[in-house]
């Protein structure tokens, strides 16, 4: 355990502080705005409390006095073992902030961003500190979903990675590795991918909005949500993967074939999504939906939890049995 | 409720014999070897305490009462409302068994083909009557995961189409209607795209295929084994799925340009995605592991149903206040 500093305090950075201080950590919260940080770190108190009854966290209060507000930036990094920063997605901004951190973080701490667009050579190409620096790329939000991907610069330190690695694996994230960088990095590519071609199937008018999202929530889905896409197709034939791509890549390669082209992001197809989305959803009920996704997520969240709680207790049973 | 004729006694037609019993249906299981036809009952009695036990299904011996066995295609079919076909993916035998169902069963009867690969319009083209015919696709085991993907031929008759959706929900499946032929329908289509990011992400050497498989499964599957990925970006815009879409396209379009060329479904990089599997998962370890996979899809159904339940009461409680 350590102090990590939040630096931005938005959703994301609120996010961060969560995960941190639940972990056990010492968080210091800071915002150029600094009414921006007291009002993130109510927010923070105030899911703290909705974490707990849902059995995803301790005692709110405990936690909470984990978390402190800093006035200055020099405050928010002093004797820091991490930094995350949540500042908007401008290349200028980080770039400015990023040489301020290197400048008053103690030279061992990691400096890390959250953002989702800009690389890690770009912001941190002119900072002395360079080698400790990388991007650690959470989804909103971080306390109920748990991947991070960790994706350096050129000149980011193997130790820095490894050392975010072991900090996010400490604070109980899932740590992905990105092992060169490349635009939208491994889960918006993922989700591009399956995006563009449902687009483009709802566009040509295949399936409904509805139906294709029940595809997804009511088929791929299901094993999605506890074994990657890999380990499905390696159970789904045979002799594994290897043999699942020997058996299905014709089909796949067929489907693939008439992939590629561009769907519409804007236009009358666009407003045919909102319109069969809007006529299941009315855009006054979108806020209390959010909630909804939020509940469901906490849920599946224990659910998995408890899933595999159950089979660690299993797996020592069998093991005492068979000592 | 009424009578289903599952012909086939494989694993997908053990598995559809299973949804219409459960469900109250009556069951008549055929196959042409009539030894596993017999095993296909057995294994289903088999399945039906697993469900049991995981409070997925009633009583097993009450559920297996309503399977019966059929000696001959006659028998199978005599006064049945639903016929599910199970048989090899094979154009010609496909061709030759519609062209027998449709002249035994009752003229009211739907005939769906469970194929994953066959069109309905190329094994229904030759049979008097083709506008009763359509594909039922499942997913394996269809028990356990719901949808199915209902697909006509371009002579198949709308009530078909609406007749075998009201029966689908009617045994507790998911079915989305395919609404013109095309290659994968839509699961695999969605699959394919995201698998051959992912494999061409392998290849490449941005991550690992643990790593890949833990940005879906901590990640992008959670929220997609509850709402699907129109949905998810519909609450993850303010403004609902036409912001999203404004937002985004930009980064999603870049990254779909980067995403057109064709993956390597054999050769050294399926090699090396076989080797990394086997260094987490030895092959001896494959059939115990999808005992796994089985167990783990129980508990998350379970799970799904409870939260909806939950919701339904609440629902409920809310309107007996309002009113």
């Amino acid at each position: 355990m350590g102090i990590a500093a939040i630096i931005g305090c938005g959703l994301i950075g609120q996010g961060w502080a969560i995960v941190f201080a639940r972990a056990g950590w010492s968080v210091r919260m800071y915002d150029s705005d600094p009414a921006k940080a007291g009002e993130g770190r109510m927010l923070v108190a105030r899911q703290l409390r909705t974490l707990r009854d849902h059995g995803l966290s301790g005692d709110p209060d405990a936690i909470l006095a984990r978390v402190a507000l800093a006035d200055t930036l020099e405050t928010a990094l002093a004797g820091v073992d991490y930094v995350q920063e949540n500042s908007p997605e401008d290349l200028a901004v980080k770039q400015a902030l990023f040489a301020q951190l290197d400048a008053l973080a103690p030279a061992t701490a990691i400096l890390a961003s959250s953002t989702s667009s800009i690389r890690a050579s770009l912001f941190s190409r002119e900072v002395p500190g360079q080698a400790r620096c990388l991007v650690a790329h959470p989804v909103n939000p971080p306390y109920l979903v748990p991947v991070v991907e960790v994706c350096g610069a050129p000149w980011t330190a193997p130790e820095t990675i490894a050392h975010c690695v072991a900090i996010m694996r400490e604070v109980g994230q899932k740590p992905v590795v990105v092992r060169r960088e490349i635009e939208g990095f491994i889960l918006n590519r993922l989700q591009g991918a399956l995006l563009q071609e449902a687009l483009r199937l709802a566009e040509a008018g295949y399936a409904s909005v509805e139906d294709i999202d029940a595809t997804v929530k009511d088929g791929l889905g299901l094993r999605w949500a506890f074994m990657g896409p890999f380990e499905t197709i390696d159970l789904n034939a045979p002799g594994g993967i290897a043999d699942y791509c020997a058996r299905y890549n014709g089909m796949y390669r067929s489907i693939g074939a008439s992939q590629t082209g561009e769907p519409a992001w804007q236009g009358p197809a666009v407003q045919d999504l909102e319109a069969q989305r809007r006529e299941r959803l009315p855009a006054a009920d979108l806020h209390a939906r959010r909630f909804w996704r939020d509940e469901r997520l906490m849920q599946l969240l224990r659910h998995k939890q408890e899933a595999e709680r159950k089979e660690g207790e299993e797996r020592k049973e069998c093991k005492e049995r068979g000592a």
